[in-house]
């Protein structure tokens, strides 16, 4: 279901925020630039790709196509991880709770012993 | 930054969330109540924990503590993969859609490779 | 197209929102209860009502039925109203920067000289 | 608490929304724009309004100047209003929907009924 290519997306795209947030000219880079407009400005686009993704999914409902909201909803995620990014934290911390929640940490570790092996 | 764990843990939840639409109880399991509630009950949890995620950065950046919006975002991403899940989509056509709009496919690739070597 | 009735509901509205501010039993009222927990709690429900606004507009444009968008948009109206009251402010401010945007003192102050006369 | 004016505000608003619904340029105006643009737009612009609305809230809590917050309101109930006109509904309904929840209608029977005399 996921290959390992999509499993290192989220870690590829912290790295590349990270630098981003660090480095890039708010000029050239969209990322450099939200962190340079602040907080709010992030929220505000985390908020409105929340409401896009909403309705997208209403509309997917309806006419039977996902395309527009896979598009929404990597909007949404991509504007949450801005927002982590900009308070200090990344995705791991959010995994790591889903998985404690989710009882995961014995799945990985079992697969993570059989990569071993 | 990521470690093995973290990597799997869309791909472990995806499987968890898979099964619990397809055989669980309304009555014991909280993700086969939401399918059961439809599409309305799903994007409201959406929106509501996408709320109260926007109100959780506000306050971790006032008081420096981001323990709760960590909580918010879980709940953020939980209940957007139950929306995908829902309509017969999982994360790993979202983190597609990210790869290659970051164009990570490269990066992801080598990394591919130095694991097969 | 409007009533006097319906002219005079947001004051109403205001008066008894007060009321309930300054005297009711959080255990009596469910305004009271709002204050009490405080004012994440209100725009918890702020963002809960727009989101179901939204989903109930996308029903309403499918099934030609109103009425759920009325109820939704007057929970979100409501709902504030009483952020407004919790932060010291009412239906008057935000009806005084409607009107001067859309420069309505004109029309207003010549319908109420019509009323005198 | 309410002037003759402010109570008029949602009837001259509402009144001025069904103008430029029926006759107005979408080149021109703003709200022709949107009914141009369709329902998804509209609710595109109620939720964003919503997220800048609970921003200027938490703002206004933090600093205690509450301007922000009544702009955001205003674009809200603004934004709302085009909502109701793009469906065929107006503020009357909702505002009848608050005065049958709080039983206002003989509040204002009462008050309606002191002009007259």
């Amino acid at each position: 279901m996921s290959t390992p290519n999509t499993e290192q997306v989220l870690a590829e795209l912290t790295r590349v925020l990270e630098a981003r947030k660090q480095n890039a000219d708010p000029k050239s880079s969209y990322v450099a630039s939200l962190h340079a407009k602040g907080l709010n400005k992030i929220l505000e686009k985390v908020g409105e790709e929340c409401t896009e993704t909403l309705l997208a999914a209403k509309d997917a409902e309806r006419n039977g196509d996902n395309q527009h909201l896979i598009m929404e909803t990597a909007d949404l995620w991509f504007h949450s991880l801005v927002m982590l990014s900009h308070l200090g934290e990344n995705a791991d911390a959010v995994l790591n709770e889903l998985a404690r929640r989710f009882d995961l940490s014995g799945h990985a570790e079992k697969a993570a012993r059989n990569n071993q092996t």
